[in-house]
């Protein structure tokens, strides 16, 4: 008896909260004020075109209100959220791998790539192109199961630090950004990682780092199938591409785990060409945007000559589409 | 000034309001009571494994509680959330498909398997086998874009009946499946299909039917091209098969798409079984539904002989595997 009265109670309390809670978020935007949340960014342009942006979509008397679940958000992880000089994180993690096996394997003493991979030689790596690439990845990412595969990732971001900054990886994330994702957010705005990076590297820090879950991640992915092992059902990793998504694999990967067009993209690289052109060529509002790295002091400075994360069309072509190039120089206070 | 004190107003307002709703939640888990969720199911023994293994899961102070990130529910859609009888409804869809494209292939009278399709003579449709039926999959569902043909699948919905209960195929939805998947999601559980069905099929009403957004769907899918035509970007689908949502195919999809192990899954056929068998094999709380379909009166009985939907060996393991088997005739008040 006393059980009812109590949940009789509460439901009434609850149910008071939420008729608050609507009326509050219907009638005003005040609960998600940019200034709250965007304390990482200068006051300038770029802020405020996400800022009206923002506000325009979530007010339901504007003729550009965008419903919640079409709210959709995509960003690009390397470059965009976190830092991907002097190499992408996860070429980091692929060369750790092999040094980290090759006792297992004497005959990568002198089998190309592995060779030059533990004699610390880049250009040898490089010069095994793509085929070499192929070979380095199916050794250090596919024949385990994914929960195993996960664990040696996990592992690895808890001892690797960057050459530079002598920090964890996951340390190495724009602290403008995730702000952004978490302004976002409380707007309403779904929020997804559409990288060229590995889909199962991703999620094993998304989610602690950015808040984004992996059920909200797309990337490139090996093919996997399922097994038994001992009667326990498992995930294994196998040696073979599944899905590149860069590019113009970007629009299709959003397609294909997405299913709608987002409202908003942001990159950093041409890689993101494709899918802020998709994202901003559908109709009513649409926001995209590019960072631009040009603080060589805090981070680093590069663009249409950089091998990582190279920039050229995109800033060609960033004003006549209307996109927004974010300055980490000068529109953020903060980078990490 | 005014809009500054309204601002401040409001603020407050919500913030006392998340605060009651914050209390609330945590301390009762009586905003979410099963009887006012689950009407359309008998007061029985599937209901009350459902309902027990909700609430322990919710329960903060149970030993099986699950944070809300990781309550994944994964439900097969044909026969599972709504009806698969006399033929899957995307069957349904490309058999009326051939008969509208047939105008513009007069080669169609001759050639199979269309030629059997347009005579009505489904023993030659089935005779055609495997290659036949991917013969109709690419002239029914490749060489358009993806918003092209979302709109077929769309009109069709709109004008299609099924031919026992001459209702719209979207009318053929489980109440009970539906006040279940509400049910999960007002505790806090994310919801997934997870089905051999085609993906871009199931978007077209997903979320209007079942309240699941297309980012919440995993399914068959074919592949997928970015292209710019007359400057405008889409989406092209190809005749070539991407991937297969079925049997081994399904806890491999739901890695791939959603990144983690669901802790509650429902199915009705053996291609849901190793969906299952994933899902209930994961350390802690986790549940196996399985829809049995014996209700020939209110809806199709079948199981173990049906060329549709057949179910063997997951009423032959169900017990010892700990699976609740649901009985449409004695679990189900209403079915549709």
């Amino acid at each position: 008896m006393q059980q009812i009265h109590r949940h009789s109670r509460m439901l009434r309390v609850t149910r008071g909260a939420l008729l608050l809670l609507v009326i509050a978020s219907t009638v005003s935007p005040a609960l998600v004020q940019a200034e709250e949340w965007l304390t990482s960014w200068n006051d300038g342009a770029s802020r405020e075109r996400i800022v009206n942006f923002v506000q325009s979509v979530t007010d339901p008397t504007s003729r550009s209100y965008v419903p919640p679940a079409e709210r959709i958000a995509v960003f690009d992880n390397d470059g965009t959220l976190w830092t991907e000089q002097p190499m992408y994180f996860q070429l980091a993690f692929i060369l750790d791998r092999v040094k980290a096996l090759a006792p297992q394997h004497p005959e990568w003493q002198t089998q190309e790539p592995f060779r030059s991979v533990l004699a610390g030689d880049m250009a040898g790596v490089a010069a095994a192109g793509e085929h070499g690439l192929l070979e380095l990845m199916a050794a250090t990412h596919a024949g385990t199961t994914s929960e195993e595969f996960a664990g040696i990732v996990s592992d690895w971001l808890a001892s690797a630090r960057h050459p530079r900054f002598q920090r964890p990886y996951t340390e190495l994330t724009y602290a403008p950004m995730k702000e952004l994702l978490a302004y976002l957010r409380a707007n309403g705005f779904k929020t997804f990682i559409v990288s060229g990076g590995g889909i199962e590297f991703m999620r094993v820090f998304g989610e602690r780092v950015y808040g984004i879950p992996p059920e909200q991640m797309v990337g490139s992915s090996i093919r996997t199938r399922y097994e038994l092992r001992d009667g326990k059902p498992v995930i294994a990793r196998l040696p073979e591409i599944d899905f590149i998504d860069d590019q113009a694999g970007k629009p299709v990967g959003i397609h294909k785990y997405i299913g709608r067009r987002p409202i908003l993209a942001f990159g950093n690289s041409d890689g993101d060409f494709q899918m802020l052109e998709y994202t901003t060529s559908g109709t009513g509002p649409r926001l995209g945007l590019i960072l631009h790295h040009d603080d060589a002091e805090r981070e680093y400075a590069y663009d249409r000559k950089s091998s990582v994360g190279r920039l050229e069309r995109g800033l060609d072509e960033a004003a006549q589409r209307g996109w927004v190039v974010v300055s980490m120089k000068s529109d953020w206070r903060t980078v990490y």
